[in-house]
């Protein structure tokens, strides 16, 4: 049977490449073949990528919820959308996470022009200057064109310090990279870290690794509730498992009832 | 009275820009006036200058022929679109007539990718990677970014020459820079050149002081008469001034009648 991708092109379904997604979600091979299942027998030919995550997500979560979490990163990030300022937010959040000091929005003086730079992390003795690419559809790679942008952005800065700089370029985005993009960065020493890029060390392993799952990741996560949250700078699902459902309630202004499902949903998840 | 421009910005209509512009197709200082009395007595508030430019054109075209097509030739450049393949092509005629010997959509191995350049452009013992912008609307500038990522695209090919290379990057639009774009440009060396940018130097001073004209500043080129012109590589007005129309009828397959009034029209342009 076939699918459509988010990009339009049509290919066959592959069950092999399903339960490879789902076994990375931590279920049993007893689930992931209970899920398979179900999707083959109620998919229909032709039908998206996205569906189809669908009918695989809610099956998920009725019979393992904290996988179906973990399953459904990807669109969490999606619902940071669809601008890229929550995602720049989030993303800040990770790499403190990580070890890195985080500036956001600085104007940095380059030699010819002045540079608004989104997220600047710095470790070490080194800054890393990050270009972020969020995209809230699947299916669109970072070109070739924001890589050389960046590395000129770079370069004005390096060349505008009188000292040795310590500036690195960083290009991070939650999609994926055109090959070009690839080769020039290795070529020119810019860092990117794309959905699963680097092998083992892309934006869904740092996230993973630590548990740093978005808050949108739980079910009862709506927009509005995202907005309290992240107003309050409360970016992890698992910054809510520490908290009563009476402290979630009274911090963020929600009802009684979110809040008990937010505890509730944020401890299956920890 | 206000107009509106065409980013949507509203500001007072000055008699003195709408005469200088006018000033600027060759017509004489009665003439002049004759425009602008009958602009400002047909002119409603807030109307956008694209409408008042065409009251304009009409009165122009009525007194003094060659004077308006002069006047359209902003426009005529438009109607090169709405993508940018013809100004690519026209461009290129362009900087023939100025002593440049042009190659079209070559690729070019840099130190890490290959580029596909649009325009590349030489003379003496320099090679101008040239990126075109075409904008078939008014009030779009062309900003740094684009600037930054043909300067990173001219570094990587000038890093991919073992010899001393003499390649030079050239940004060339039919609209405006921004600011910032002008000052990274300057700074690091990257010519451009745009509607009117720099002075004296600009698209439009190109054209006109060897008196370039597309063919679409003639009212009988229609988008079929337009794409037969071009497909025989005749970009220039002036190139059917020398044709019989006769020739213009078998060469370019248009009827007797468009073919009368196209060398006609050309006449009064040459």
């Amino acid at each position: 049977m076939q699918i459509t991708k988010a990009s339009g092109k049509v290919e066959e379904f592959s069950r092999v490449k399903l339960e490879r997604s789902l076994r990375r979600s931590g279920a049993t091979a007893a689930e992931v073949k209970a899920v398979a299942d179900v999707v083959e027998r109620k998919m229909r030919t032709k039908m998206a990528t996205h569906r189809l995550y669908k009918l695989a997500y809610s099956e998920l979560e009725r019979i393992r919820p904290k996988a179906a979490a973990v399953y459904s990163l990807r669109e969490a990030i999606m619902e940071l959308g669809p601008e890229g300022f929550l995602f720049e937010q989030y993303v800040g959040a990770v790499l403190k996470e990580y070890g890195y000091t985080i500036k956001r929005g600085r104007m940095v003086k380059g030699k010819c022009v002045s540079h608004e730079i989104d997220l600047m992390a710095e470790k070490g003795n080194i800054t890393f200057i990050i270009e972020l690419k969020y995209h809230n559809k699947r299916g669109i790679r970072s070109d070739v064109k924001v890589t050389m942008y960046l590395y000129a952005r770079f370069l004005d800065i390096h060349l505008g310090h009188t000292k040795e700089s310590s500036h690195k370029p960083w290009l991070m985005t939650n999609t994926k990279f055109t090959k070009s993009a690839i080769a020039y960065a290795e070529c020119m020493g810019v860092k990117m870290t794309g959905w699963r890029y680097p092998s083992k060390e892309g934006l869904q392993d740092l996230i993973e690794k630590k548990g740093l799952y978005p808050v949108t990741v739980l079910p009862s996560v709506n927009r509005f509730v995202r907005d309290a949250l992240t107003e309050h700078s409360v970016f992890f699902a698992k910054d809510l498992s520490v908290l009563s459902s009476r402290e979630v309630q009274k911090r963020f202004g929600v009802n009684a009832d979110i809040a008990k499902k937010l505890v509730k949903e944020s401890n299956t998840l920890a």
